[in-house]
């Protein structure tokens, strides 16, 4: 059991931070080097280390491993531990089925809950990327002690380089708002989902709107309370986790875990809570949504191109190529992508990199043996 | 020794034919297929079969297998042996050194004339490409009768398709000619090698004008003749030749084999010659000059793409691609050539393949190991 505090040392909160890092998604976007048995947050994409030792790697000197978890089926247990060796092996959380996001907060913050009440649970998803690394840190740990001192939820917002149409967008009131160190914290007045074009240009040129980053910061009381506040169906699940985690009773476990519906916490929880503070999210966020993502932010040579792998051009720009341990010679060729993953080569023009989907749609017909 | 015939029966010369496949090259267009260790000839491109060996399947119920012969330096007996099985070991004629092809035919024309100076020999290259492969056979033996008959050297020369620049042309007199069995053989009345663009255009207009395929038939004498009279030099090296390949002293042939200049046999003898005759290769032929010839004789699919290994196209048209074995999908892309080779690959614009040349010219500097 961590030892409960909340004494300001140096006139800063001393906070028991506790990261929880949700590894269990499957992404299909990066295709053919995504596959169902190594997904995203496990691939090598923007360096030579997976998404999710990216992630964890960020933490240093912030968070200690005894304080880093993940979340994930069992049958990912073996590989997170395989890459992840200085997390102790209790901090590996099992989700006993493979659910969205809403259980699966849950259980982890309630895990947390029995440690210590008043930590801050910070929760990553575990394959986005960060430029600024040092950017990242400062403004985590400032939000870390906003969640911890205005008992809010604080969420990254980050500031739309573009009307983008597949993120969810954050509606604040500039007015609004909580400072910590001179940063600002903006309180939250609503969400909005994957908006048409229209709507996204309006977002942008009000000032007011931010994407969603996915990552959420909350004291475990906090949490609780919302849950009792906003959403009563999962708080009575709470309720029972509780006792079940105490006497590890994994039968029971399995049986409150299933009960939560299968939502996101966004749309099971944080949607519903009012007051919640936003943070911008400066620092070169990106959920690599997609293989034209990566070539935004991997370092490009003299022709734009971007390589993983080793490239000869000749007359040829702004492509990416993910070839690593091999040679690629592109000829004359403009915006592509191409990657080369074993079994399976894609060669896809860069701005049809949405298209990767349904192609991974019709192997499910096709070709499953490359899924 | 093979009985020397020279006896017609039912009507027709019985020919002792003796197939020549000059299988020293080391082309680099094919590059990342073609390598300095795997050169063209041995390359799987147009089918499950190397080129060398859709070469002599080609020869099927013509020649038996214990006449034809092949012809490279020692270094490549053990793959030749390897991928054609049928053809007697003392078959594969060892070239002391790679040189180019007037060296190597007059060694193996001399090892013919041994056996029998009327047998014609046939020069066939390794790795070109014959589409119609009856009208190939029936024109051949034609080919082989005109020689034994006319005692000319017959070659076939094709109707070009395009104004080629890259090829030797073999510029002919349609009204001198001789017949055989309604084949008509026109006198060859001069050569030229690769022309400007008017100059190829001025040819294709005149009718007269044939690419030179680099496929020759002759009697062992009418060759030996014919370097008497045209090469003088060259017949010096001849008449040493013939007692040294007798005794099989290999350090004599060796010597002499040096002492021949390296050229092509075009230039060091035929292109001398006067009045040998020339047949219209019209049987889809093609020497595979580099990848987008590929694409011109492999079949297509409704997209005109066109596919060694598995492909799952989406919106993509006129794409060659070459990864047997593996998957490959294409989205949004057109008129591109995507050849995957173990440790390199390659895309390239259809219409720059040319290019690859130079690739590989840079490699040599950058990349030798990919060579």
């Amino acid at each position: 059991m961590a030892k409960k505090t909340s004494a300001r040392k140096n006139g800063r909160a001393k906070l028991d931070l506790r990261v929880v890092i949700l590894a269990g998604g499957s992404g299909t976007r990066f295709w053919p080097l995504s596959r169902q048995q190594n997904p995203k947050q496990y691939l090598k994409i923007i360096s030579e280390k997976s998404l999710i030792e990216e992630t964890v790697n960020r933490l240093r000197g912030l968070v200690p491993p005894s304080r880093i978890y993940t979340i994930a089926v069992a049958g990912q247990t073996r590989i997170l531990r395989r890459l992840l060796p200085r997390l102790p092996a209790k901090n590996f959380l099992v989700e006993p089925e493979a659910r969205n996001t809403a259980p699966s907060l849950l259980l982890a913050t309630a895990t947390m809950y029995l440690k210590n009440p008043e930590a801050v649970v910070i929760a990553l998803p575990a394959d986005h990327f960060i430029k600024e690394v040092m950017d990242f840190r400062r403004k985590l740990i400032l939000a870390a002690e906003a969640a911890w001192k205005f008992k809010k939820i604080v969420m990254f917002g980050i500031p739309p380089m573009s009307p983008a149409t597949a993120y969810g967008y954050i509606h604040v009131t500039r007015e609004k708002r909580q400072e910590i160190d001179g940063e600002e914290f903006y309180q939250v007045r609503g969400f909005r989902e994957k908006p048409d074009l229209p709507t996204a240009l309006e977002f942008i040129q009000s000032g007011e709107y931010y994407w969603n980053s996915g990552i959420f910061l909350w004291r475990a009381d906090t949490f609780a309370e919302h849950l009792r506040d906003y959403a009563p169906e999962l708080f009575s699940a709470w309720i029972k986790l509780l006792p079940a985690l105490r006497r590890n009773d994994r039968r029971e476990i399995r049986r409150l875990f299933l009960e939560i519906p299968s939502l996101s916490i966004d749309y099971a929880l944080i949607e519903k809570i009012y007051g919640s503070l936003m943070s911008p999210g400066d620092f070169g966020w990106s959920d690599l949504g997609s293989w034209s993502a990566l070539y935004d932010y991997l370092p490009e040579d003299e022709d734009c191109n971007v390589a993983r792998g080793r490239l000869v051009s000749q007359e040829s720009r702004n492509c990416l190529v993910f070839n690593p341990g091999k040679l690629t010679a592109l000829i004359g060729v403009e915006n592509l992508i191409v990657v080369n993953a074993g079994d399976a080569l894609l060669v896809c023009r860069r701005d049809q990199d949405q298209k990767v989907r349904e192609l991974v749609e019709r192997l499910k017909r096709e070709g499953p043996e490359y899924l």
